[in-house]
């Protein structure tokens, strides 16, 4: 039977951390979480005059909602979340720069001698009826509607080896992956490392761009319906996604090119498994068939994903079907 | 007046480098280029059983027809090439893996002490009447057709400071970028180093993956057709493509992130330039509209594309609206 | 009055993580820490037949002794620890390949098709009075004698913003740095994250070559005696190191070159600071100067040492003297 | 019968590429060349006021005397070139921060939207006396007498291929691989690509830090004297160097990992080769008792040198004693 838990965390309740906390509430396989999460700033970013620098204390930043328990979870499972609904809390959302960080900026790690940029805040309406979001530029009057395409930069797991990890790093157990394809009708896959699996999520964006150039998205508090299932005794080495029409791998790491292939070798091997093709023969149809949309190239690891339409593929059901049941789910609860 | 160069090379007459090489031809500005471009293994790979590390030999690899001397190009000149048309010579188109070649294998630079991977062919029956290529795996009996989506993976200038490179580097000059993005219908910009320009092109792919992750295409020797312009004293510094909808700016360096970087960092400043945004501005637009499709990750450098839709910038006409005058003949020519 | 704290943990004592655990004694500034490190494959690799990967379970790897908790310490200070002495506990020592890691091989991110190397132990004589560690090939007769030169392969204090890290990743709280500048006679200086540091160490190697490029040293028990003195509110960003001669600065960091930038960055701003010099005039000293020994380019991060003689400085004494203070108090011990 | 050619170029007859001109001379093995070389700024930053990018053209920059072509030099075989002395020719030697060049700067390939660094010269005064290089402070009244240490920067052959590179660059042919290692007593090898070998050298250093940080040594023109030996018939993959007491490979790349692969992959595979040693067992061996010396973190490729103790390895003569000859023989010339 299907229980819907609804859960608003207060701003105490909040984490920043993947690992290294209680769990705020408890699930079980089948269930539908109802919650919020609040923006990356916090929500103290509120108007241009608000930088971030200034009105978010470090390490209080990219706050997650959660960790939540689900029942029975295991190391060797896999967790299946299955976005339902991502929807804008709010009708606007920013962006700003920040010091020293981005990709087209001197960082903590690609450390240079460089002052930096110029921390500026870009304030966007969000139009929900018609699907926008409005840039406006800070110093000309262009302005300009975007699609708006709402996702989570930020969801995962408790990582292993008893480790616990800021919610701004991603890795293979989730974290901030800052992947466009974290949106509605995605089921994401995680292999379980601790009892509960204790999964988490937040940083809302109204839409990004790939690669998240800047290394602030349109950063939005949300709405959001996630379908859980519990897959027992099947492994997942690295985050997955499922759609209608594609299977992909995420690869977080530096540099860019290992995300890429730690991202490939995974869907190569998975789509050799589980489609019953050699290696190399996985090898070479995904070398042809094969997409790698790029996640981020500005938080503590990179984000690739490696991405291939079903159509092209051996028949197969992945994870048991986990998908399709959760897209029903999903189309029971709207 | 609108000249048609038809040139068709001897085998004699293929280059293997950009740059150190006599043209063996003459182009102006407006001209019509319908030539023939051998595929990268010189066409000598024709069957599951000519393993290329047998039947090629190196450093006669990755063929280009040219240079093509353009009539009054000097440095500091923009050189825009229209791919007209590119079209499969044959009915069948090969790949393989290639020892220590590829993003999941140990390479001469990421030197490693495995032995290489496999090596093996794989042979494409090409079905240009439904625009399909039919992928056939050795191991097993699994076939399954992929869309035709010809483009060449090398396009470029002679480079500037007295070098001459290898056709499978990509760089500032271009070359092997394997982009899936250069198809026809696009046209691609270079900043003209020496006098002529002196470029060439080769190394047709029927469809890749992006990223070409197992660094072989499905190799295509290819009937195409190019429309030509000179922009004379406009200079450009790194290869930007354009098509009736899109900006791209492509980066080839490495690690990825740089040739990321490089990318995102010109369309940002050319879309500032041109479109009279702020450069902060403009980075924070294509920080959210942008996308970032990935060229190569095997090359002796890697290729990233950063990539917007014009809908979403300043109105503007770039290079003096060549793209729109080189559809035109485009259409005149067909 | 300088205490000595003599501490001998037991196998259920020993922690996995910087950060996530209880304090397994207290210590104050001044005194004295007496203690026993086991080997990174917790003791159980004793001969040529004990596989790593077969005797030793994740994440039971890379056991550090610790932690301590330093009265007083808070988080904007820096702790000094002082090498005073590191010395095999064993008359053995062992060395290894292990599946998919060091730097010639396919690792997890670096992923590649390639099955792993072979897995290979070798076992090392070490002979305390002559200084010498015995090396023998495994599938020849040759033999060598090489120097002894003991260093702690991982030490550090809990990191901020609530992590908890695997003792084998280095990065600004330290960890596996894996360096041979750690040995006797070194301070080693750490911004202080936590109330109470909570400082731990372990992975001794009776010596290991710059790079430790197979991603195993000459991995030996050891016993240890570190001074330890506090200094209070004074930030240290990444962990630097002082000797009677040099100082140096570790970053840690994937590429290699941001390593190199993280170290190289903070020597040229650390120097100028303390130094009186202009930013850049620093930066041209330590091009000239400098020197950047490879700690390791195997670990979740690689680490690099910016290195200068302080004879090329102007004259300044560090962290308010403490290395000399650390010097007399280990005279003292001895 | 050893000739010595004495050559000092005109300023018409430098070379700014590898690759791509006619020898100026003609030299055989067993030969001694005593030549000038050219500072990296042609000779024209002579004093703080002479900013580089004011000054100088690009691309005529880092001049190399040469090329020479060496009788009988064939590709497959090995140019061995031993350096008998480098004496800066001048009593002083510049050096500078150079716009958008160097390891703590944004560049042109690792592309940020910051201005770049202040531009400045600083002037060294050479002491050959007592082997002392004088640091000066430009905004300070700090000096700093450094010692003396003469190399080059740049030496290397055509490469193969067709290709033609710009001097600047480091590769498996040489080229600007700025390691200190390349003083006064070492022997390099280089695998030889064209008839003729066309080797060339400059970019004199009157010392550097390891890593060239700000991407300028201490500039300086040398008088030289080369003592060259062709070895027949045995190729060489990657520039090796050869002192009295250790054995070095030299690797060039992008990221800094894939340098230290490089160099570290013929250092083990060499060993291994030369002294019959299992590979596996060479790879162990260069683990504990190599080093890792920084060639440089700034050119268009990095350079990493791997090195080991002669002393530690089996007894073997490397090219068949070439650095035992090559050192008799300087020692006949002075």
């Amino acid at each position: 039977m299907t229980d819907v838990l609804r859960y608003r965390p207060t701003a105490a309740e909040l984490s920043y951390t993947f690992g290294g906390r209680e769990p705020v509430a408890r699930i079980k396989s089948g269930d539908i979480l109802d919650t919020y999460t609040e923006d990356c700033f916090g929500g103290v970013v509120r108007g241009v005059g608000d930088l971030p620098s200034q009105v978010c204390e470090f390490p209080y930043l990219n706050p997650v909602t959660g960790p939540f328990y689900v029942e029975s979870a295991e190391p060797g499972d896999t967790l299946a979340l299955h976005f339902v609904s991502i929807t804008p809390a709010r009708d606007w959302a920013v962006s700003s720069t920040f010091p020293h960080f981005g990709a087209l900026t001197a960082t903590h790690t690609t450390a240079m001698l460089h002052e930096p940029l110029e921390e500026r805040v870009w304030v966007y309406e969000i139009d929900k009826t018609n699907g926008l979001v409005r840039y406006t530029a800070r110093n000309s009057d262009f302005t300009v509607d975007l699609p708006l395409d709402p996702m989570h930069g930020t969801v995962g797991l408790a990582p292993g080896a008893f480790e616990a990890r800021m919610t701004i790093v991603p890795d293979v157990h989730g974290g901030n992956m800052d992947t466009p394809e974290l949106r509605a009708g995605s089921t994401v896959y995680f292999g379980v490392n601790v009892p509960g699996a204790l999964f988490a999520l937040g940083d809302g964006h109204a839409r990004q761009g790939q690669g998240e150039v800047s290394g602030v998205a349109v950063e939005a508090a949300m709405n959001t319906v996630v379908a859980v299932e519990l897959i027992k005794g099947v492994a997942t080495p690295t985050p997955r996604l499922e759609t209608d029409d594609h299977l992909m791998s995420a690869g977080s790491a530096r540099p860019l090119e290992d995300a890429f292939r730690m991202s490939q070798h995974d869907l190569v091997t998975w789509v050799a498994d589980a489609g019953k093709l050699d290696v190399l023969d996985s090898y070479q149809l995904i070398s042809q068939a094969g997409e790698a949309p790029v996640g981020n190239v500005c938080d503590a690891n990179y984000t690739m994903v490696a991405k291939v339409a079903k159509r092209y593929l051996p028949s197969v059901d992945m994870y048991q079907g986990a998908h399709a049941r959760l897209r029903a789910l999903a189309d029971s609860y709207r």
